[in-house]
């Protein structure tokens, strides 16, 4: 070790989104470097309502690679978490901070230990993708700490191989995983098709769906759709590539009809491919079935589509509305047909970006039973109410990629003993 | 008219079966005269439980054609209906009865108005492919009465214009509807694949599932699904010509483990193709998806399957267990997960071939109270009861095709008047 004082904790803290796939990813080509069997498209959510924040530090005088994830420390030893770790440390620079007395050679980063901390800002269990935001978090934490020269494109792969849908985390906006060639990998990384400034309009709610099932894993749902579905190589090899060039196109024209036609035909053919896998995967429930009747109504009522929806391995929807107007008839719509449970508080029951809220023109309990039947609702079946049948909704929009939180406040890590605050 | 008497009336009455695909058809090719896009085959289901009955009279003094179903007075101006009556009254042959005073010449039929009486032994609107055992009852019982000297494949084939799987109710045990290449359809037709003798060890048992959802007709989800369906041809010409040929080995040779496998992976692939339609259909519910992981996790804890699912364009299960021993099994792991309401019947809740329910030794509400969690089932989330999500069970078995009913005292139609009785 150059360095003379043992008692130094270099930190870094950053905080990265989560995001949504409007064309989706299900299939691995390599489940170990987790190479996928088609490219994917995603939406970046605004890490202001749903983002990991992590802490990386490292020190001499700590021992072991260890990491706390909500607080409660976590074990390392995955595979997939080793694998991060090591791709970092092998891009590892040297440092220098002559001030604290820092001097990391390149070599040293191989016996020196790393701290992590990482915190979401969401219910992790919600299933919403809390693990492409805290791969995602983790790789680009590391790589600031370590001093590791490569661009998001690079770092992207790495992520990857935390988590698939890590690497399109890396970006603001919107990004494409472009699915690659190479047997090892190194092709397989995302990049950014456009910048969270590119389409401000749209807005998006997120309806959390309470469910009583226990949902098969995506690592475990995806190996068996390959492995069974007679409909999955289909849909990688013929289907998905058109679509990749029609969402791009869409995305850059700000084509709201293309962009929600896409998404929802995709997000139901990846659902349609987790029926056709045996045994057959259900992640939607007649929650998710709901939702879906009434934004293909409201959009078959208009001239053209308001709201895009998509699912991914679980029953909670992802609704993308075109505008705040929109955003605020959707709303309206959702409260009108899943109310809170009658004890629960509309500030707990809409959270995120609550001025939406205000568009529609809620602001208690008192207004939500208020609330019409959509207009273009036309019998009592399609009017039917499910009180409780969504736990909560969040309101967010498009956001930016991976920051550096250099308010040392902000860190999850004592700075002095590189422990969880 | 060549006949003296204008006060006859010549009557057949004719019973015939419902069927249930295990290879499911899916997509027309020709809309008008229903020409499918893979061949399909079924199991015909026992009439003594599910069956239509169908008395048809023809008379001079009649006026016009009428139609009457479960009693009520029912239109017969649809094309469908029109297009069978078409085909039979081309084929119908002349006929005498020297007692009765009756003679009626190849040419008078074109004249001679017919009445038809059709009841159906179970619930109409319970989704039980009441129109397959309909239209194949219309015209078997209008071929006896024109005295139309066709085989059952060509009759199947007019059959299949009233309604596509109609064609394969015209057989008893097992049939295959052969697709056809003819653009008159001349070639598609039902053929039977092996008599109820079998492979009579079957036993069926249908969940029928309580729905508060709309359903997308047949007619129209199909339509819908060729039109704007990405994995349908891709099913259509690659998947299902395997199926069909391993499908008609397995009932060759009573291979219940090949059976039950394409069976469920059929079905579901047939549901998925619903959710790549747009605006995507969904015929299964939170119901139907526990009905399956139940039977999942069962076949998966045994060393073979020990029942087969099916679910056709609604939400009720059709399950067919291997034997006796494991549909009475089968019967106990429903009853524990779908207790029925506590106020309900157990003999209403229980129809059809009752003697299984004591097989399963269940002979009262606290007997079905008392039931245990199946031992394949090991946490509390997969042991929860779902009371009142099936609204009655119905057992039965493979079964005979269509029957001449001499036995006057069971026509539906008055043989003086030929008027309902």
């Amino acid at each position: 070790m150059a360095c003379e004082s043992e008692k130094w904790v270099l930190m870094v803290t950053a905080q990265t989104p989560t995001n949504i796939a409007v064309i989706k990813y299900w299939g691995k080509r390599d489940e170990d470097l987790i190479l996928p069997i088609n490219d994917s498209i995603s939406v970046t959510l605004d890490p202001e309502h749903l983002c990991t924040t992590t802490t990386v530090a490292v020190s001499p005088s700590f021992d072991q690679d260890r990491m706390w994830l909500n607080g409660k420390e976590f074990s390392l030893s995955g595979g997939r978490y080793q694998r991060c770790l090591k791709e970092i440390r092998s891009r590892a620079s040297g440092f220098e901070d002559e001030k604290k007395g820092v001097k990391i050679t390149e070599k040293d980063w191989e016996n020196l230990h790393v701290h992590i901390s990482s915190y979401n800002n969401f219910p992790t269990a919600a299933g919403l993708a809390s693990s492409a935001a805290g791969f995602a978090c983790l790789v680009f934490s590391l790589a600031k700490l370590m001093n590791v020269k490569e661009d998001h494109g690079r770092l992207s792969a790495i992520a990857r191989q935390g988590s698939g849908s890590a690497c399109r985390s890396l970006y603001g906006g919107f990004a494409k995983w472009i699915m690659g060639k190479n047997d090892d990998g190194s092709d397989s990384m995302a990049v950014q098709l456009a910048d969270e400034k590119h389409w401000d309009d749209l807005v998006i709610v997120i309806a959390v769906v309470s469910s009583r099932q226990k949902e098969t894993s995506s690592t475990s749902g995806m190996r068996e759709s390959v492995e069974t579905s007679k409909l999955i190589h289909h849909r990688a090899k013929e289907v998905v590539p058109k679509r990749i060039v029609e969402m791009e196109e869409a995305i850059k024209n700000r084509d709201f009809e293309s962009f929600a036609h896409l998404s929802c035909a995709d997000s139901n053919q990846f659902h349609a491919v987790c029926m056709d896998t045996c045994p057959p995967i259900f992640y939607m429930n007649d929650t998710s079935h709901r939702i879906i009747s009434c934004v293909e109504k409201w959009n078959r009522s208009e001239a053209s589509p308001q709201v895009a929806y998509t699912f991914d391995a679980g029953p909670n929807a992802v609704l993308i509305a075109r505008n705040r107007k929109a955003a605020a008839l959707l709303l309206q719509r959702l409260l009108f047909h899943f109310p809170p449970r009658s004890d629960a508080d509309l500030k707990s029951y809409v959270i995120g970006d609550k001025s939406i809220l205000q568009d529609v023109g809620v602001q208690d309990m008192k207004d939500v039973d208020a609330l019409p039947a959509p207009p273009e609702i036309k019998d009592n079946i399609a009017a039917q109410k499910y009180k409780g049948d969504v736990s909560y909704f969040i309101c967010t929009r498009p956001g930016r990629g991976p920051v550096l939180l250099s308010d040392e406040s902000q860190a999850l890590l004592n700075p002095k003993t590189g422990l969880p605050k």
